[in-house]
């Protein structure tokens, strides 16, 4: 049994508890949280205040960080390092390479393994990303998100002060989409291909105007997109906007020669993002298991990783089923 | 650079050859061939006689090995990896572990690594299989291929005495397809998702009734599967039956809880089989050449190879343009 802890229980970290259930050879030490213990209530998880984390050193194998990556994961990730072998989802795309290089100076030094940003992007997407530049080199790779509530931006919006309640929507530009499945080749940055539909429920005495710009002006959430800011009242907002689904595709359209040409395209529709995140952790959890017992140490995103190492399966079992 | 032996001039070793010049830290080093090498006309590379491989040791990073897999590979493999690093794309799925066990022993005693059956199925498709089941353990995997022709039920029909030219298209039954993604769940074997059909041309004095027979009866490939043979004459072949288009997709359809469903879709779209294979051989070429460099050594498969090995971009490289 690989035995982890959840660290932070918000959506992703429901998320993450509901799908150790589903796998056989995983179990939950614990909910681990900055709220009063007594006041959080899971679904089978007995809960700890987040402060006494360290008493489970040797009783927890990965923890599993399910804080925002705005301002928690920054700061938690580098503290929990040292004790343990942790992942996360770490979404602030900009950011990898600095977070990444911090996290992987202290794993070292600690002799702990961390899998950053191993939810589905950065994550499934990032692989796929990866393979279809590395097989079809002359070509283009388009990523589209939506239509869908992202995590990410969510947390972020609220982050700001004065948000009550928060959510925003990644929407696709279909005719986009079409025209490149279709063949034209287009020149197009991540904005032209998406719009971030937020929707907000402030605090009585927040100023509006304030809010909003803080959020179009985010760097690498908002600032470089098409974003729209609506105020909605608390009642509309508990009515419509509490699901959480998303999705999205990449695409790599690649020529072997002229008049060639080859579509490689990965697709994910999802009824629950937390939950399908959570589900990739609780995956990535496993690699990080066998990563530490195979005496590794530092940080690994999921480009680093061997397949194999996210299933239960051993080596023969997956030739014979799999390949 | 990359110096790499192309074994074999079929269409694989054609594809490798074009594919290779569009990666720029790949060199071909000479196409071998078991024919006369004066007869074998290469769109830039050199010529060699197969019996001389031998001489080019030390002066080839990895060798592709392009031959079929029904009778080439299980011959050619065990030998040439004695003396170099191969990569190849055994597709003959029920005797792939076998296959693993033979090579890696071999491997491992010679100092060499070989990635066997690194094409797209077996291969991307089986990456894909196992992620999908590995994130969503409580779901359902469906792998559909076609329309299009298998080069390895084309190469098998091909072996089989008295046929001059033969072609195999798998079909996909759509009307499946969309039942699934509609949320169907099906209990169904591959033979009840495709239909083969085959296109030969026979010698003049080849009796129809064996070649058939051989055709439906052999094993792994064809017997388990509604096939249907077609003998046409050499003119029609020629005219209809020289495209080798494919694709196929890999669906996984699992849930996190009841009612919360996630579809997960791998889709390729390929207008050549062969150069599309070529491309992902060249891949594993370069992650073959740095399993080398790491000091590794025995049999790979494309589930045990990190990601980001198939790139020619440094890891900084990739954390800041594709994660």
């Amino acid at each position: 049994m690989i035995r982890i802890g959840i660290i932070g229980y918000g959506n992703l970290g429901r998320g993450v508890e509901r799908v150790a259930s589903l796998n056989k050879d995983i179990e939950v030490v614990g909910v681990f949280t900055r709220r009063n213990p007594e006041e959080v209530s899971t679904l089978y998880s007995k809960v700890y205040d987040l402060n006494n984390l360290l008493e489970f050193k040797g009783h927890i194998d990965v923890c599993i960080l399910c804080g925002g990556s705005a301002n928690d994961l920054p700061e938690q990730t580098p503290k929990i390092i040292k004790g343990f072998n942790t992942v996360d989802s770490f979404d602030n795309h900009g950011k990898i390479p600095e977070y990444f290089k911090k996290i992987d100076k202290i794993a070292k030094a600690n002799g702990t393994v961390s899998v950053i940003s191993a939810g589905w992007d950065p994550g499934l997407f990032s692989i796929n990303r990866l393979i279809g530049e590395a097989i079809l080199p002359q070509g283009d790779t388009y990523t589209f998100w939506g239509k869908g509530v992202s995590q990410g931006h969510s947390d972020a919006i609220r982050s700001i002060e004065g948000v009550k309640y928060g959510v925003q929507y990644t929407i696709p530009n279909e005719e986009i989409i079409e025209r490149i499945i279709g063949g034209e080749k287009l020149e197009l940055s991540t904005a032209d291909g998406h719009t971030r539909l937020c929707y907000l429920v402030k605090d009585e005495k927040a100023n509006e105007d304030r809010i909003c710009e803080q959020i179009v002006s985010m760097p690498n959430y908002f600032a470089d997109y098409k974003t729209i800011v609506k105020f909605i009242t608390e009642e509309e907002f508990k009515k419509k906007h509490l699901g959480m689904p998303h999705g999205g595709r990449v695409l790599r359209i690649g020529n072997t020669k002229d008049g060639t040409t080859h579509v490689y395209e990965f697709k994910l529709k999802l009824e629950s993002n937390p939950e399908f995140t959570a589900s990739v952790s609780v995956s990535y959890a496993r690699a990080c298991y066998r990563l530490v017992r195979e005496g590794n140490k530092g940080a690994y995103t999921v480009l680093d990783i061997p397949p194999k190492y996210l299933s239960p399966k051993t080596d023969i079992q997956l030739q014979i089923e799999l390949l």
